[in-house]
This record gives structure tokens, sequence and C-alpha cells, in this order.
């Protein structure tokens, strides 16, 4: 039986300590703060920062991260009320966070934006209509159902 | 306030129906299934499956996606016991993922081994020790303190 769990997303850190700053800088919390690695309190997934030579090294793979785009993966901020999505895009741009996006109310009936961190991870703030099977999904992973 | 979430990692897929049924074959139960979009019930994060150039264009981003090599980032499975991450990764490669590193006692006292998706989405099986911070901040993260 292989466990159905997205427990930490680890990114490859070019720079780790300026990482670890911006993500201090949006005002999350530190839940290991060490010389080569760090996680951040999270809901839902925890996020680490590893350097990515030692990322690689770790899963005994080549790194093939170009420095700049979108690397085939985002990473989703569920809110709870639509206007949430704007008020989290403005509260990043703020902290410096690059915002690719403005946030808009997509086809699917949700509304969402986009910004990347200094090392072009990306970050969706979402919110998905209650009623939906997405939402229902996202509680359920969370552990509130 | 920037909620401190990470609720949903999405994957840019070149196949997505190959990606859903890898996911599949793994026991693990769509939550959504539709022509163009997939989410995996998880714990943690649900993970979602979406077209790559789908993705970069919601992102209003370049994709620079390599189609092989570490990408800068791994999602982990957490597991409850040491073993377990033996267990899990035999029954990955049963499966049919392909095996990056078998698993492993490591210096920081846990244990972990590697696998890949057909799109070379780079999966951690850990096991972290119970008293550790890391651990901790899983055990948050997903709602259960």
């Amino acid at each position: 039986m292989i466990p159905a769990r997205a427990t930490v997303i680890t990114l490859g850190a070019r720079d780790l300590k300026a990482l670890r700053d911006f993500y201090s800088g949006l005002g999350w919390k530190l839940a290991v703060d060490l010389e080569g690695f760090a996680a951040v309190q999270m809901r839902g997934a925890v996020l680490a920062l590893f350097p990515l030579e030692d990322l690689a090294a770790d899963a005994n793979a080549k790194s093939a991260a170009p420095e700049r785009g979108l690397r085939g993966f985002t990473i989703a901020i569920n809110v709870d009320r639509p206007e949430q999505v704007d008020e989290t895009i403005a509260a990043v741009r703020a902290a410096g966070g690059r915002v690719t996006k403005e946030p808009e109310t997509a086809e699917w009936g949700g509304r969402s934006g986009y910004f990347t961190d200094p090392e072009d991870n990306f970050w969706e703030v979402a919110w998905v209509p209650p009623e939906s099977k997405m939402a229902a999904a996202i509680r359920v992973a969370g552990g509130s159902d």
C-alpha cells in the first residue's frame, strides 16, 4: 500500500538564505532554520528549502532546473473567500513578491492569481467554489473532514 | 495577511492521461477526473494534473521545464515507521515507478528513498524521527495537532 500523502514540498534553492528570508517576509513561520536546510510551517504540506545541488544528490538525480521560467509545477494557497485572493496578492506584492497574474475570475467559477518567489517558484492564490469536488478534496487533504 | 498554506500541488503534464493512470496505478483515488484536469486525493496537499502548456498560460508564465531530470522540486510522502519506507518503495516499483534511490538511513536520523513518475516528477518516501521539529511541522500542517 502506497500512502496517498503529499506532506512536504521541497524546493531546491540556489540561494537558501534569500529564499528563507523571502518566505519569512511573507509573515510565514520557520519550523526549522538551519545552515543548510529550512522548513516553513504551512497548512497542507510543509514547505522545505534545501540547496538545489544537495536536493539533486539526495534524490540521486541530475538537476535540470533552469534558472527562470515555470519549471512544470505550481503550489496553491487556497483561500476561503474570493476577495481574499485579491487581498493576498496585494499583500504578496507589498512583501516583494513578483505578481505574474492579477486576480481574475476563472471559467471554472473560481478566482485566482499567481506570484513567484525570487527563484521563479510559482504560487497560485486560489479560491475554489466550496461546493466543488476540488474544494472537497482540499478539505479532506487537510484533515478537516 | 498571507495564509501559510500549501494546499494543492499542480504538475504540468505532457501526457495527462498517462500521468493520471500512473497515479491511479499506485492505488490513489481520483477526486476529479476530467478531460483536461485531474486531481488525486491525498493527505497534506491535493495533487493536481494539468497540461503543461495550460498551466504555463494560467500562470502567465513561460514554461521552461526540461523533459528529463530534477526540475528543482520534490514532493514527500511521509510515513509513520522506518520500515514503511522500504515497503512503499517496493510497492511503487511493483506498480511501475522508477526508483532512483533505494531506501537508506540518512545522516539526520531518518530513512528515505526516491522515485519518479513517468515525467520525472520526483517523490521522496521519508520517515523522520517523530521527536524532530520536522515531524512536528508535518503533524501541524496536516491538521492533526
